[in-house]
């Protein structure tokens, strides 16, 4: 598949997956305070490998460089280089890459998307750059990962027992 | 806004409003056989209104205009070519529009995507010509046309006897 | 419809429309200093007032309810008393009435998940009380206030110059 | 976690995973006529070790099974005894479901929601049984299996070739 593609688009663009790990790792400590570096690295990793992900990636980078390049019609063109507020495709792209993992992912996009940590800080519109989409799509395979990684630690056995005192009673 | 834009967008692409009143009358004809053209062409055109319904056009209109003319990267200007059925960034911009009018609005998605009625039939890529965006984008608005007339033609007067005489009865 | 109805089981759980229109005003306030209290306060009601919205506080606060008289059955019942983290369903609810204004609401809804503000930082399962849904479903609400109110304050006038310049042109 | 409860529970309400299976394999075999109905058991299985498909399923039936015991508040004891169509809440959950596995199962489940195939379509509101959200929920699981089937079974190689070359070629 295009694993190879998006990671070197990415470089291309200016993020690393070290980067993004970065990300995930500080959405994930507050509730991990072990969670080393090199397992947001693999989420990350593993996130890149789905389909999904992957074409977002490469629609929403495809539309940055072209908007770049002043090749999008009006008023696309336009509204990207403005980074208009209210276009929200860029968001809708990134969605579809946090839905994988459930609503945890969500609420971190979320969150990322208001506070702007790390490189999707750094990604902005100028000097003729345009990252429109790329800001949302980083932000959303980092909430990805994350996500990720809580529903790897999670410790539902708790309710076990109950459910097994439960239903080895009376049929309800 | 973009409201005439839109219009002669769709026209250029081949599609009236009409044809897509059309597909939304006949999703909610088994619901009310007494609903006229008229009232899904109207629903049609207050769809078209809706910024993020505009937003979405605009963008995947760009993306078939521009796999048609051959400036897309690779490899996304290949599965645009093959009409890749992997690739679900279509449906996922056309989803961002039935949303907009509740889950009524993206079964009716779900099955026009299936049976391809009416004008989306037409719709394929052939002689040079790319509607990989369009078929889903006109899916989504025949969709959400008839979720929104579904909503106002509701009738939910039964229940409030119903609550009316239990909330004057004692506290829960 | 419910609109009496979800304001009256609101208040019944400690949740006034103020409560709700306070945090739509600060999610708003950084891109609008001159928004009224009661803008937002109308704009709360107008969400109020959508069927989806109401079939969501209804359905929420139901089984927050029948938590609290534990009625519900195992292991629903101890996921609920324990508001388990990875249970999302409270989520998925509240994400159903944010998606009805679009992305913006959306992230805003994931950014009040973790920031927890206002009443939403009140309504923890304590002393009996349980509002697993609730949180979350005033979260939404408040967002989807907000992202009305964005929408509604938009100027998009300044692309139009733009397309019409554009449209009068050669045929692309 | 709880695989084997809600296996149990389904099968306590009606329906075997082979009900499931043969939905899932039905809407698979256009795009693959050699699929055996043992690959697509096993994905229905997969798809149930999810933990948010097991969250939905437990909170879902809990809600048709309060119903049937007519211990839910009003108006939502009415709202489900009535099977009332404009109640979105069960298609929510489902969609939930359908989500993990992308736009493809999505699609697939309006479908099934339109068609009513296989078992959905015995599950019904009758002789004091609810299955508000049951019926939407199996709609869901076998969406979300046949997707499955389909990322894996993809053939993008032939994408790669292409991939190759260009980035071989001159940094664009
Ligand atoms: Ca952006
Ligand atoms: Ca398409
Ligand atoms: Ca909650
Ligand atoms: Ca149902």
């Amino acid at each position: 598949m295009f694993y190879r593609h998006v990671v070197n688009l990415l470089n291309r663009r200016g993020v690393t997956l070290e980067d993004i790990a970065d990300i995930a790792c500080d959405l994930q400590r507050p509730y991990n305070n072990k969670l080393k570096r090199k397992t947001c690295l693999q989420s990350v990793e593993q996130v890149l490998r789905k389909r999904e992900v992957q074409h977002a990636l490469i629609t929403g980078v495809a539309l940055d460089e072209l908007a770049e390049h002043r090749t999008l019609p009006t008023p696309l063109q336009k509204m990207m280089e403005a980074d208009e507020p209210l276009y929200g495709i860029d968001e809708i792209l990134a969605l579809s890459i946090t839905n994988i993992y459930g609503t945890i992912g969500l609420t971190s996009f979320g969150y990322l998307d208001k506070t702007k940590k790390g490189v999707i800080r750094k990604l902005n519109n100028h000097n003729g750059k345009i990252h429109v989409f790329l800001d949302d799509l980083i932000a959303g395979i980092a909430a990805a990962a994350s996500a990720r990684i809580a529903h790897e630690n999670a410790d539902m056995d708790r309710y076990l027992a109950d459910i097994q005192l439960h239903e080895q009673g009376p049929v309800e």
